[in-house]
């Protein structure tokens, strides 16, 4: 059986450091979930601290990259996914994932939050209020709101336990 | 010289009939001014009228597909480009676009209104609320929001007469 | 009714100068019979100098671009479409010619052929030489040998008159 | 340090039993080295076949699906990399390999071996003739053909001590 692919999404270069500080933490419990962590891959901001979070805990991590070569990957990313694809690999971000969770960032984050959705993925939203935005989901028992990693996990283990099938 | 591509995003399957008189309209304006319509390319929603309203006044229509054949394209889509990218394809949208009018929508909508953004794109929202999101880019003036099909002509017009380079 | 679109692959920067007059010949061809001309969009070559050919006579040419802006694109594409995909932009052009003509190119254009055999394309090589690769797509009647660009020409109208449908 | 990620290209549904079986001893033989193995993830043919052999030998592999969802994927791809784009996907293969050992296949695992050669890959055919094909590349010793699995591996072997950089 595979493990489960929790993909974290965020704020690349303009990351404050309060929210790398989240990234890092919720690296930190996936891979003591023993799931497998996906991100961007690029060495910033919330992909570079949920790797090394990852990553120190001996976690997996994988990074779907948008440029054709791994100058810019995360020191911390074991499979850099080189697609070329530019922000086109946002895409390939939402459907690789078998959840989300995002953190505060802007407009790439926004794009694969709302592909994730479009796509039938459970966006868990850490720290990170967009207001109305994608209320129906909310509604719908696929977005969720947390304020801490710890309670990502929860959620995550809630949707597993309630025996979704993700694979 | 190139023409102005303009693209035109908004709902699918889900968009209401106002919503797409509102395209047809613009679709319409858009090909009376010379310039090139551009959308996602599908017989459906925001897509099939705006590329109506432009095919009827003589305006050349781009489709970008999300399919490997033209079975699900507009009829009044003149070059279906097809990507068989899926939603990936939104990306493409917001690249190809030389400036982008979003009209109401959900996930596939916002996805590309980001992307624009994200890449430089000015986007004028169409009797299109998103509250608050995106409020730096509207800051920046980058992001405009209009009542009428005329307005966003006038718009893109008032750009085109700050000597913007698009091509 | 839409307008056949026409594929046209080939060397980039080291076409020689025989095979960039072929494909300018070949341009002007396609545009004289109404055709759509597509190909990779670049100003160099094959690119360039079949757009120049169908843009003498006054035929629509589009260019499927690898690139995120238009920088690179020849002056004599009307339609840029910007993928930002690099060499994976190379699918969109296969699946979007209803036929393809292929001149001597390398790898990029057998990466095209091959994915438009794959996909279904009827691929007509011009005065280009590979042997006894795809020839089952030849046994098949899918792939065929032209020496010049009349003769390309005229295969395409006999599968037009063969009534396959490209649309 | 990164593993190497070694790209296994070749026939999926039309692959023969020999040829499957080539795969599988590939598999084994890369996971024993400690590298990772990647293809195209589907559950037919070589890419089945040298997953199968990997795991068995306590590899990780990386399979980059064409589709949306794992529905096709191989049981024995541990990380099923989804990317929606179809055949396109053939490009995220190429660049993602840090070298390539292609197996007898048709269209696709031409348009693999093309792409990565362009894009500065090594490539080991295995038991596959090309005849001409891509001859420049021979020369230029980026493209080697060896007979058994064994070769392939001594060949990356040779490539790794000759401190070529692949990350």
């Amino acid at each position: 059986m595979r493990k489960l692919v929790v993909g974290v999404m965020g704020g690349g270069e303009g990351a404050s450091e309060d929210v790398c500080r989240l990234a890092y933490k919720l690296g930190k419990l996936i891979a003591q979930e023993g799931w497998v962590l996906l991100n961007g891959g690029r060495g910033v901001g919330v992909m570079d601290a949920s790797a090394k979070g990852a990553r120190e805990c001996g976690g997996l991590t994988v990074g779907i990259l948008p440029d054709r070569n791994a100058a810019n990957a995360s020191p911390y990313i074991d499979i850099p996914i080189l697609t070329g694809f530019g922000d086109g690999r946002n895409f390939i971000n939402a459907l690789t994932s078998n959840v989300v969770v995002a953190l505060p960032g802007r407009m790439g984050t926004i794009s694969e939050i709302a592909l994730a959705l479009k796509n039938g993925k459970t966006v868990i939203l850490l720290d990170f209020d967009l207001g109305d935005l994608f209320s129906e989901y909310r509604k719908a028992g696929l977005m969720f709101s947390v304020k801490k990693p710890e309670e990502a996990i929860a959620e995550i283990k809630k949707i597993l336990a309630e025996g979704a099938e993700f694979f």
